[in-house]
């Protein structure tokens, strides 16, 4: 279905226009044959030697061909009857085209494969240990040429593993047709982490994420993924780390909860989950630097040069702050603390032991409505060790920064966090301010944010065929405020039409993102600057531009996302 | 004290460059002298008989001149060492002044004197049943010469009545000396309503507000009133009347309250007075139409031209919604409201007996942090027929078309309001949609309000003496979210400073409005573009440009606001 869909979605070329190098794709019988000895994912030490002389992107001889295994994949696209039409053309005029080359195969390392990224150096991947050139699949893969060139260069597994559509035997089966090589053995070795390096006990990360820093972590998911799916895969969830991540032993693990006049709670991680119900909430999580590069481009701001992937979305499970707050005791003998705040503290640490933190008001923590966890649990699966394992502070509607991951304590105070992040970072200023002039003590700490929105799909530069355009992005608004529209203007932002909304798992309670889509007339030739703007329960809309709300340290950016694009004559 | 800050916020000119005109001001001792026979406010059958022959604006003869009384207010202002001198110089140019009529003096009707409202045409208006010629004084009012033209052809009482500093006896001997005439006796007869139009039995108005639509009555106060003072006089809060105002005999006024699985109440004035404790709020009301006409300018939009003044503050005092509705047996028996609404109806019907109704969702009744109230005071006061006497609701954050006025049911419901206001009007949509294509069902009902704020002074096009300006205007956003910035720009929006925001009674609550004021120097003869935009507690902005938030019926308009002024060289 996923797979029909993703197609339905995608134009594909009329057949009689397909690109020459396509023709490989149907040369072989409509029933796929395996090719004894190269079974894909086999064991590294059931292939044959490598051979000395096979540099990477080198002989003629090593251009694959004779790709077998596309007709049954396009059989369930495009009806059976067209793919037999079609297999007859290509097989005629297969009869040109080269031989694949056989076993045993040539060795390449992991580095030599990443050399072969662009259809111009030709698209390798890898999948266990054989190395497959796809160029040629690339304009035909169903979800998209940018899609599967988000892997090239390296290894397929991290992007099949979250698009279950993958794991079907066709699909192996059409890739076994592209083997060019294997890899060498000594490569599966893993590459030992310097000892001395805080971030050396960092976890390993998903090849697709654009990385902004490596040390601290700091990544976000590719435009063309980040709206593949309502809640965002764990291993694609954008990570903004400060700090080398903490290695946590959960058996260890203790929370820290104190509240005035109650008692401190030192809880594990299985009394965390025992003793309180489990309460999950789909949320939206966004960092305030969220397109901060369009923020740099007006003028130059401080910062991680974020696109517009900083902000996923995931389904939380936890513990209710607010059962936790409870239960350390917090009631009428706390005394009046209307203007109180809950101070998280995480597990992470400068070199000098302090630790990240931050804080929120004590308010939006007993709320009902607010829905504050202290969560375990992302996406049905325990806590990845980038997003907070074993606990994290998850604050719907607010700044991620808010969401303290790694959580050691939870403290009711009458002050917010004394930390840095909440105190000299993380608030916006007037654009006038500058890095002599600001005093962070002048601005309130950013706690919910102002409503967004980004276009995903087309990228900008892109050159779109002519006919019908998609376009697609997400709206997102902070306090629960729901988006309530979305507009699309082709032209800049003379003319406006709206969006079509995604459907939303949990209408009204307004904690996560809208995925959002307009199909529109692409003429052939023109140019389109399609501009997007968003619109949430309080008719609060987003700014035209981005010199208003430009700001020192690059927050806040949410001005009208704009996307130029030529149509292909 | 307020006198004096009024003064010392304005710029007097040097006393070297007074106009001409000015030279009779201080003509006089600086010891006031009353004229016998001339008594302000006196009563109308205690003046003498008019001249038939005296015609307005006419004889030379009648111009006043040898104006007494300036100086003991000049002295509180400048400090007694400069008005000395000034006195001096002045009595000497006096020398060459006319002499003011004597008593009797001429008689006018109203409508001559309303023929006087511009320097030109000179400047008349009455206090008690005397006419004066103010033309003189007008430069020279502490208060700012657009403040004292408000009153110009008209009474000065109600604008006295607003600003005590008038209450004092040199204000009135001040006046004295620029008697000119008397109001003929009939004119102090009411003129009788029509009995056939239902709005016959609307209220007297303050003759300040600037009436956009008089039946049924909607008018706001000019610029230079609103920012007067923090909390609105309820004579010039704006009034926004869907029908004609119901005339409520409070004794026998019930209003009636029902919730699911509870037992329906019946409450009188004072029951609502004397079970719910009273519970005070400071709140800006504001309707979805201010600003419209910036909206118009763009494309034509449908509704009431309001200016930047549908806009008010101020403290209501009443029983808490969530009291009553709990009182009215809301609790565990009414079963799954989660998205129920509270439904009200005013008593103002149409023709068809229909009357006004709006609702608001049940959670933000039940709120006790919305404090939503069954409102029966407005500053202190009962309310004013035009606002809801005896009983309004009061939605504090929310767009005024829910804060129903002239209460009569109060009722709990799985559905909002069939009302037209709540279902075909006050909606926002997109710029594109016509009302060929509008579907009111498409978008929900207004409720809370996007970020807000606007220019009150200087006003549009005017002729600012060169060096200090002073700029000043409100910022409001909806939803209790407070107003932490207000960013100003002279130069059309290229660059930025922050306003100062003035005292607010209530820190955090949110829920009404920041005055705020600029300080900037504005070169001789240039011209400036002052824009001003408001930053909200959650970093919500104002759009640059009103192209993008455009709609049909014109509401939601909450661009920056600009307002161009020439500096004079």
């Amino acid at each position: 279905m996923l797979l029909l869909r993703a197609v339905a979605g995608r134009r594909l070329p009329p057949l009689t226009q397909l690109p020459r190098g396509c023709s490989r794709l149907a040369a072989g019988s409509a029933t796929p044959e395996g090719q004894p000895g190269a079974t894909p994912g086999g064991q590294p030490g059931a292939t044959p030697e490598g051979q000395p002389g096979a540099t990477p992107g080198g002989q003629p001889g090593a251009t694959p061909g004779g790709h077998r295994g596309a007709a049954p994949v396009l059989a369930a696209l495009l009806g059976i009857g067209a793919v037999l039409a079609y297999g007859e053309r290509q097989r005629r005029s297969a009869q040109a085209a080269q031989a694949p080359p056989s076993p045993p195969y040539p060795r390449y390392t992991r580095a030599e494969v990443a050399q072969h990224r662009t259809p111009r150096d030709r698209v390798w991947v890898t999948y266990g240990t054989d190395v497959f050139d796809v160029t040629e699949f690339v304009e035909l893969h169903p979800g998209g040429p940018d899609k599967i060139l988000l892997a090239a260069g390296g290894a397929l597994e991290p992007f099949w593993a979250l698009y279950a559509v993958h794991s079907q035997p066709h699909v192996l089966e059409l890739l076994r047709d592209y083997k060019v090589g294997e890899l060498s053995p000594e490569d599966a070795a893993v590459t030992p982490g310097d000892t001395a390096d805080p971030f050396a006990g960092d976890p390993p990360r998903h090849p697709a994420l654009r990385v902004n820093s490596s040390k601290p972590f700091n990544a976000e998911p590719p435009p063309e993924l980040l709206t593949q799916s309502f809640l965002t895969p764990n291993e694609l969830f954008f990570t903004r780390n400060h700090l080398p991540v903490p290695s946590v032993e959960p058996g260890s693990y203790r929370l820290r909860v104190e509240v005035p006049g109650g008692r401190a709670l030192s809880l594990s991680l299985a009394e965390l989950r025992r003793r309180f119900p489990k309460h999950e909430v789909t949320a939206t999580l966004q960092c305030a630097g969220n397109r901060r590069s369009e923020m740099s481009r007006e003028r130059p701001v401080k910062g991680l040069d974020w696109g517009i992937g900083a902000i996923s979305t995931a389904r939380w499970g936890g513990a209710r702050l607010r059962d936790v707050l409870l239960a350390a005791g917090f009631g009428e003998k706390s005394g009046a603390t209307e203007d109180w705040h809950v101070c998280f503290e995480g597990l992470d640490t400068d070199a000098t032991g302090t630790p990240y933190g931050a804080s929120i008001p004590l308010k939006r923590a007993l709320s009902g409505e607010a829905e504050v966890l202290l969560a375990y649990e992302m996406n049905g699966q325990e806590l990845p060790r980038d997003h907070g394992f074993p606990v994290r502070a998850l604050v719907p509607g607010v700044v991620g920064a808010r969401s303290v991951k790694w959580l050691r304590s939870v403290v009711v105070s009458p002050s917010e966090s004394p930390s840095h992040w909440q105190q000299n970072d993380y608030k916006g200023f007037c654009p006038s301010v500058d890095w002599d002039s600001v005093d962070f003590r002048s601005a309130p700490a950013i706690q919910e944010l102002p409503v967004q929105s980004a276009i995903t799909e087309p990228r900008p530069g892109a050159a779109v065929p002519a006919g019908e355009l998609t376009v697609k992005g997400y709206a997102w608004s902070g306090g629960g405020r729901e988006v309530i529209r979305v507009d699309v203007s082709l032209d800049g932002g003379r003319t406006w039409r709206e969006a079509a909304l995604g459907p939303r798992p949990e209408r009204g309670r307004g904690w996560a993102w809208a995925l959002w889509e307009l199909r529109a007339a692409a003429p052939a030739g023109t140019r389109l600057e399609i501009v997007c703007k968003a619109v949430d329960s309080s008719y609060n809309v987003q700014p035209d531009s981005v010199g208003g709300i430009w700001n020192l340290r690059g927050v806040l950016s949410n001005a009208w996302h704009r996307v130029g694009v030529t149509v292909t004559p």
